[in-house]
């Protein structure tokens, strides 16, 4: 079969003619890829910049890509809930499922996790072969693109819900600022709205005006241009707030001004989520900001498995949440196309790229 | 001022000039009715019913009422927060402040709580005076009468989110069964929509065909009869949930088949609110229902003070939901014609009734 | 081998010469028995009682037991966290790992569930063979006696510390009562100990003394004979809550008085635990005793998979807890004697009864 | 009456005669101080280091000191659960009860807290005067020198537990590292013994062997000393937790290499509760130490209003718990001397000193 493939360790990728899958173990899912979309991982293990040189494994070359829809057509004899001809998406982390995380709910950050499309061989090719456990079974009628999505979108979901919430703590009724309008942060926008935000803050890198916009259509009460209102903006927050601040912070940005600025922006005993990727170590007045303001901060990795994936099946039930998801699909290519898509990427003109399949 | 008051120990209320209240406390607030609307303990007092019976003070005659949105006409020199001029709605449940329950979050349920409009004077007149604490500052622009309804929202909204769940006992992305169409069942539809749930399902008693279509309005996804589908309830839940059953059960009829019925169409290991009224003690089979599915049952008396009321200003901000909640004022009368609305409500033909003031 | 298997649909168990189990799949763990110890589902199997008629699987004859500390002999090749030499105990539930439950953190009350010793081969015999998930690393100099006693412990355990609990809910510095002295009532009186309880009530069923006895040796701060102070208990457990009641109920009996005198003696919004098989459907007045009381229910089902096991592994560390929990250890026979210790139960002399393996 | 003032905007605390304070308001509770100590807060004004300069309000003379044990002597009319004779403790902030903060359970981050003896009179005298909800009533045969350490007792239980929390978060079992073993660190240690934490590291300064003695008195399982085992500490701690490392970390020093070092010894997915203050900004890599190793970090000021005070009145009926926390009275002086104890805490050879009333 055809796969997009990285093939050596520097610039690119390369489509590739490449052994099909098959099943070996019991538990072992073939599907058919019916639609993957690209992830930011993707562009760096592309572009092979400086995570991608430490992160990337020696065992190249391997197929990309973990975003996907796709449907089922062979099982192994020990599988129990997934059946040919089922639509499903993949969780792209394989967990052990016996170390001490994985036995304690936290599968997620499983001590010996392998990761799809990085690890081992992903998605970006015609077929694919993965445990039961991986296997996320969708709605036989959801759109396969809006079905690729629920890997990042997973993201955001998490974000917004990490584990341990009480309901003070949750979104209905709550005042939420998100900083940082990459593709996880404007999925965000939905996802609180849907879950009952009172109103929504949005802060964006400045020159990137397409990303504000957008954020405006999904939602957004209020979109903050963070390169024009800088430090103004925890006070323009308190101000739409009755002076309180909001409820939640949702960092996806990575950036450590955004970070104090959310941190100011919050109310005491507020609540935040960091998602955001720092490049290094940051500086900030952890005192004022966290401890006397009674904060509770959680770091956020990957998605919960599946506690995350149950709350995006319903959600994705409702048909106004789709239109929205939709409009993130900025670009649609053939897979023998994918550099284009990757480019559009890079370029920063693209928010969610999807693939259709080879042939 | 005139007053619509409790003055004898039988079936009644009567219209009386009474004394203008006064502030007379350093944290008093006093403030003019703007808007009542008429709750189902304003109908048992007047119906004069066992529970009725058994709970008025001997201290009659008093003022009725509790659901309301006035403005601030005057406040005692320690209010801190609340200024002349504010619009208010009010928490009925005066707490002590210092019992076991007041100091640990469950002032809601304080040992020596006071009723206002049931222990002692509420708000069905021209003024009321109520302590600082009891006051909740509405958005200025928001409908006095939606204002007025918080008290019986408030009670929707604590059962869809009691105390103490974790995000994945919330609402999002979850299938959530209703079993009651009275006020508080309806409101809860376009509260558990607008926190995101999946699937909802409404049940209701069979004769009163008003509310099962009330309850489509709302957005129920499943309306059931419970006359009509009756032992057949739990399969139809099931078959429409992936054969898992409903995440969330709402108990807001006080019927013990409802609750049955309820409990087999709950999912292993989900969440039962009880809010409806047990007229006496019931039978069921708690080892199957309850204990070896591990359900969560929590019991739901109040609101919570106030974080309740938090969420709902929240909420409140969504136009779309102020459009479902006006939908359940189906009547609309001067507080001189209270009985005019007492009768719509005793004869099952109202859902809120809403009372315009005094002159 | 020798094992003690349940050949027949009738009362009894015998030894059996039988095939020792071999490591068939990737993930198998192969251990030698070295001490099991005898369940009251064992017990119920023996007596061939209504519940055992109902519920044993037609393929007999099997294996009994599932109570055990071993050492692992074998392994397979994928098998990660366990090498040949580590100390283990069992978890006797096997999951499906992909069901709505398993994906959800609700892997004990998996809708797949097999028990080993129950619906497949236990371990009252020389060795066994069990998935890599269900086999629990013990610390290596965990008496293996002990370490048998995990089982029902972990239902304690679990008990104590369900899933979604806030600090507020927790043990800390709470007053604690417990309804039911059978082996896990007892063991949960430590446990709650261990974890900071305050006061801890315990109430037994009254011909017994020997359990009312054990459960003041065990750090019970009051113990009530339910025989002989039947109704007044509230009132006395009341009394020494300066009038609050406790804030937290384990109810151990299957017994609806007791489970009435207990949701009596509960505060305001405090919290309980069903653990106790009651044999038919029951009647109280749930208005009462659950709804205005704003009481927090959870039903309990098997310990968590594997939570409960890692606050065991916390718990065990401690010597005064492996002291107390030795003293329930009341009978100690060859496996060949499996019938004395069985009679031993039969006639509630003995609490728990360790077996020692055979040769 | 004579009282210990502060009376200058300069180094130093001098004994006046001042009025008696007097019953005002309904709710005034007024109570003989039988005990009192001193807190690192006393100190700081005292000393009139940068922090007390920046604080300390323009109304000076006041009456210092917030830790006590009195007896009530006087209350007002208004006062429902508190009666002359009672022994008391005092919470020192005085929260406003109406807002934002206050409206939903987080009173001790109120937004217009005052707190005794530091921006009003506190109880360095003979008599105080606060209103009931800030009197905690004691044990009537509570020690009133333990009563007194109820204050930064609270602040060790609320880091320990902050608001929240699941059961899987909580302490039972779990493996505990704190970090700094000043008066707080200290106290914290057996109070996790108390909620039954599994092994318990703490690691201290590295002068002052005084305080890494008392804490393994108090039942630390492993003793660090900082200075010199450093960058080691986080192999340290997880070659004794299989490899996992901690699942609570309490950073109690204020020191940024302490906190670096207890993030790196935290299991993925652990929990952190920040206390100590950190005297300026700090640096670190939180991608690494909070964000991918999904972690939840509590910001804890003051002590939950009061639920802190519910566990602390449990674990206070420990006679092993009050053995631990009397070995942190180190000194214990005459009102009239308090110089003397201000210096022993100056030249840090004091841990808690108590103070005996005037006459």
């Amino acid at each position: 079969m055809q796969a997009i493939m990285k093939t050596k360790q520097e610039k690119g990728f390369e489509i590739k003619e490449t052994k099909e899958p098959e099943v070996l173990h019991g538990t072992d899912v073939k599907f058919k890829i019916d639609v993957a979309s690209i992830c930011g991982t993707d562009h760096h293990m592309w572009v092979y910049d400086a995570w991608a040189q430490k992160r990337l494994p020696p065992a190249i070359p391997f197929i990309a890509g973990h975003e996907v829809g796709g449907t089922v057509v062979e099982i192994g004899p020990d599988v129990i809930n997934i059946e040919v001809g089922d639509k499903i998406s993949m969780e792209c982390h394989e967990a052990c499922g016996t170390c001490y995380q994985c036995r304690s709910d936290r599968m997620h950050i499983c001590r010996n996790t392998k990761i799809f499309g990085v690890d081992k061989n992903g998605i970006f090719g015609e077929y694919a072969v993965i445990p039961e456990l991986n296997a996320w079974k969708n709605d036989p009628d959801l759109d396969p693109a809006l079905a690729s999505l629920q890997d990042p979108l997973g993201n955001a979901v998490h974000t917004v819900l990490p584990k341990g919430l009480t309901a003070d703590e949750g979104i209905a009724g709550k005042n939420v600022f998100i900083a940082g309008c990459g593709p996880i942060g404007l999925m965000s926008i939905p996802v609180v709205k849907m879950f009952g935000a009172a109103q929504v803050f949005a802060s964006g890198g400045g020159r990137n005006m397409q990303r504000l916009e957008m954020a405006k259509q999904l939602g957004a009460d209020m979109v903050l241009n963070a390169r024009e209102e800088g430090d103004k903006i925890p006070r323009i927050v308190r101000d739409a707030t009755d002076g309180n601040g909001v409820d939640v912070l949702l960092e996806m940005s990575g950036n450590v001004h955004a970070l104090r600025q959310g941190l100011e922006a919050l109310t005491y005993g507020g609540r935040v989520s960091l998602l955001g990727f720092f490049p290094g170590p940051i500086e900030f007045d952890i005192n004022t900001l966290m401890v006397s303001k009674g904060a509770s901060v959680y770091g956020i990795a990957g998605r919960r498995m599946f506690q995350t994936w149950q709350v995006m099946r319903g959600i994705l039930k409702s048909n106004e949440f789709q239109k929205q998801l939709k409009k993130l699909i900025t670009h649609r290519v053939q897979m023998t196309e994918w550099e284009k898509g990757m480019i559009e990427i890079d370029e920063k003109r693209a928010i969610k790229v999807v693939m259709d399949p080879f042939k």
